[in-house]
């Protein structure tokens, strides 16, 4: 099927007299996931991870994606004759000098501007003149292959009350036109969804487990435009924004209404996620800055830190229910990973305000738990008996918040001193980073090597970076700040503030053996002020016990066991008052002193 | 004297219709340090420092400089009506913005391409066009101010022999030739000083304290032009280059005929570090990459590293004698900074091969040391007494090699426990860092943080970067690697490898009080190769006592006083043959046991 799809294509490109054509993985918003309509790029490879790019010229097709997905890729595509770039840094544009290599002079390139940004597109131009490569806009082409393509998201939009998001629309809107003023702008432009989503206090379910609204913004000085499509909007919806000065007008005429505004108006955008048919279209003059809202929407408010700690009680209430079962369950028989991941989305689902999973869980078991975006097939995944070691990543939404939480398990037997040791570096390095005081203002990348310095000592790492930003209700990876080893990203490159929430998450895997991870949510707190400046700290605020089988105790120093021994009994007085007799003995004997 | 310097410049502007004119502190080489020829800024405001950049227009006088020089700036130019403006960012372009808001539409900024990279001017023109302000070339507009400006450097060059660099100019020409050739380029332009005096081993003194040659160099398949004066070379020497089809062509001619290659070759060039001119004047094709001169000798050779070692051996027997006489003199009497700077310079004067100083020394005394870059100066600089705190960070260049060495002592007196702790958290730093074991690939952004993190902890922190690699018989401050906060320089940057040479110095500074910092310079060495990597370490070369006085030892791990004793059983070592008994005594009583 996808060897005919590929065909399809190269037909296509004969048809139109393009030489080759680039296929990412975003959409006009540059989502990291993304509504079915764009899932583009899975359509014609079969490869789901939520990055990589598909280039294709008509000899060749070839596919670029990084370490979270090499042994992924190698399960889904082995059998199409597609070739695997590995990039050794995520997002790396490794692919534009190879297609360029790969063409004649004055060759075409089809591209959907829409999926490509004003940088992105910068660049690709920039490698394409030297051998005189076209780029050519390509809005329509994948519809005449792709007959049953499902059409943009259209589901209602649910205004996001007060009690989950603490601050009003009006308020946020008043912020942003304050920043109009002050760069004497006339308009700001919001592409970005989940800055939309959170500048409206919108949200609706465009995009598996992301509840997002596929939308574009453009706040005035007196009037404020939102383009959404009205039907998704209850009348009374309508009304409160209208009261608003905020205008609804539908999704599809966002780019010509905005080619309208006059060319002597100046609009401020994060031109970086702009995508270029929008700002192709736009004769204004654009002022270019990083988006206030994902700086202010990464600063949570009281409201959104309490929802967010009242989530990880459910969460962890739900993870007790689930892992006493586990327990019982595996003592008469196996289970296959795929029944457990439905099991332990059952355990949430009791919980109040819960919405929906995060992200497609990950329950891998053994070697799969090194596949680090591994989803067990609901057919013949692994099965999973009381032995052994089993990696459970999972989150959900509730509309108080948003969950991400990594545990991993031993099940029975007796683990190898290699596995414990590589265990017991993982949560050193967790803890180091957590215990970490640090002027306001670092950056992602300064921090995360404090994770994996314990690793390092024993020639082990892992492949990709130590946490993100996690939305309220948002996105499960939210920016801007975070951890990891590009500086070129977000995460790297964000100042760290107070009142953020981040998750601390590494991890070591050995292919075809095991995967380790542990993962919890932080909250950063002011800790000190000097003549040095403003220093920070993380509190936890994941709620479940981190499992002590695999430690090798004779690693830890007596202040990594004091961490381990005060965060139990964190865990065990939040969630114990929630428990019944005996899902409270089961904790209290898990959360005893190490 | 500099109020009138800035009028007759504010006249010369008028004279040619400029609304502003941008002075930077660099050369046509985008060089750190720079010829007389070339300090321009320092002609126009008394500021010394390395960094800064002078903005004039019409109403005002402003120059942006980061955190390194701010309370010398005072000292400076606070008789001058300058004001400055404060970077968090060192080199950070702060000023573009500004200038472009104080001026007019369409006003006109004079600069002189040759001290813009494409980069630069890019940016700058990038803000300019939004109120459609030009840009103008002005290369001869300050010598009609400046009359006496020194010329263009015109030392003889001497060939640096294999014994010192340990690899041919043939060899390396060779291994250039080799990348043009995957390139399917014609030639490799190279532009940066440092590179080029590496690539032709050869050196002289164009800059104060650095051995550099001020040239252009084009290497072609087959002939190789180095754009030089050939009058500094002896007719051996051309003779020698003649045979490796090197031609040496005189400096002024370079850009013309750069200019003349024609339009359908391709040249390789690091254009982030080609100033404009040159970069406009050449009709062909550029092919940009890293330079690769850059990276190869950032590696260091085996006779490299060998000079090195030899080096330190010298700097620690000179450094030795200097404190012994030190501590003697003060003992009857004061002495200045700028006594104790120059015979400390006498004492490696005696070393052999010793070419000079490396940099100024910083010679500073209680508060003294507080300012990162100070210079003592000739007349009036702080008497030293037998009481308080004294930094030292000093170096030099021999035939064999570049060194670094900063030592902060205790003079006498009992040291506040403010002070022992700042000492303690700075020391603990440094061994932090330099036993940080970390897969090769790590760039510095990644590294620097771990030596600060226990000064984080105390709510103490300091405002420069933490290291720099290190030239052999060639800059002080040697790119690629190094220990930065910065993602945007090549010390955050660049990737840490093995047989690299790199400075580690943490400090700690309060304004008026005290100035703090320890700094060793370290090989890169590999430590463990498992199937997650190349694993590497550092290993200490600089070879002198850190002193004892100030350390509060409870705050010291074990393992951080093994390292401490193991260190100074190394220096012990190594000098203790080369000095007679009563230095041996002194120097074995201040490396005893801790």
């Amino acid at each position: 099927m996808i060897n005919k799809r590929l065909e399809k294509l190269r037909q296509t490109l004969s048809k139109y007299n393009l030489d080759a054509v680039i296929i990412p993985s975003t959409d006009p918003h540059q989502s990291e996931y993304v509504a079915e309509h764009w899932k583009v790029r899975e359509y014609f490879t079969g490869f789901t991870g939520s990055a990589g790019v598909l280039v294709v010229n008509h000899n060749e097709t070839a596919l670029w994606t990084d370490s979270r997905y090499f042994i992924q890729f190698e399960d889904e595509c082995a059998a199409y004759n597609i070739n695997l770039h590995k990039q050794s840094v995520p997002h790396a544009p490794e692919h534009v000098q190879w297609i360029c290599d790969s063409l004649k002079e004055k060759a075409v390139i089809g591209i959907d501007f829409l999926q490509f940004s004003k940088a992105q597109l910068d660049y690709i131009e920039s490698i394409a003149k030297t051998k005189h490569i076209k780029l050519q806009n390509i809005p329509n082409l994948v519809d005449d292959i792709w007959s049953d393509r499902p059409g943009l998201p259209n589901f209602s939009v649910n205004l996001h009350p007060l009690e989950y998001s603490g601050e009003t629309t009006a308020s946020k809107i008043e912020k942003v036109q304050s920043k109009i003023t002050d760069a004497k702008a006339d308009y700001y432009l919001f592409s970005s969804l989940d800055e939309i989503a959170w500048l409206f206090n919108i949200r609706s379910q465009d995009i598996d487990f992301t509840p997002l609204v596929t939308a574009y913004a453009m706040v005035g000085l007196e009037n404020t435009v939102l383009f959404c499509n009205r039907n998704r909007f209850t009348s009374q919806a309508i009304e409160t924004f209208l009261k608003l000065n905020i205008n609804i007008v539908n999704y599809d005429v966002a780019i010509d209404e905005l080619g309208e505004i006059e060319a002597n108006k100046k609009i401020i955008a994060d031109v970086s996620s702009l995508n270029y048919a929008v700002y192709n279209a736009v004769k204004s003059q654009f002022i270019v800055q990083n988006s206030v809202a994902k700086e202010w929407k990464a600063i949570k408010n009281a409201t959104e830190i309490q929802g967010a700690k009242n989530c990880m009680i459910k969460d962890g209430i739900a993870l007790t229910k689930f892992f006493i079962w586990l327990e019982k369950e595996l003592k008469t028989k196996s289970l296959s990973e795929y029944e457990i991941g439905k099991k332990l989305e059952s355990f949430r689902k009791e919980q109040a305000l819960y919405m929906g999973e995060s992200f497609a869980a990950i329950v891998g078991y053994k070697g799969n738990g090194a596949v680090i975006h591994y989803t067990a097939p609901k057919n013949g995944s692994a099965r999973v008996k009381n032995e052994d070691i089993l990696l459970v990543d999972s989150g959900a939404q509730y509309k108080d918040g948003t969950t991400d939480i990594t545990r991993t398990v031993w099940l029975g037997g007796t683990p190898t001193d290699e596995l414990k040791t590589a265990y017991t570096a993982v949560l050193k390095g967790y803890i180091e980073l957590e215990k970490l005081q640090f002027p306001k203002g670092t950056v992602g990348m300064q921090m995360d090597a404090f994770a994996r310095v314990h690793l390092w000592k024993q020639g082990l790492d892992y492949a990709h970076g130590t946490g993100h930003g996690i939305g309220s209700f948002g996105m499960v990876h939210e920016p801007a700040q975070g951890f990891t080893t590009n500086p070129a990203t977000s995460s790297g490159s964000s100042a760290h503030a107070a009142h953020q929430l981040t998750t601390i998450e590494p991890g070591c895997y050995k292919k075809d053996v095991y995967g380790i991870r542990i993962e919890n949510v932080v909250l950063s707190v002011g800790k000190q002020q000097t003549e040095f400046g403003d220093f920070l700290g993380f509190t936890p605020i994941t709620l479940f016990p981190i499992d002590r089988q695999l430690i090798n105790t004779t690693l830890l120093l007596d202040s990594e066991k004091e961490w381990f021994n005060a965060y139990h009994k964190m865990v065990f007085e939040h969630l114990s008052p929630l428990l019944n007799t005996d899902e409270k003995a089961w904790l209290k004997d898990i959360c005893k002193i190490l």
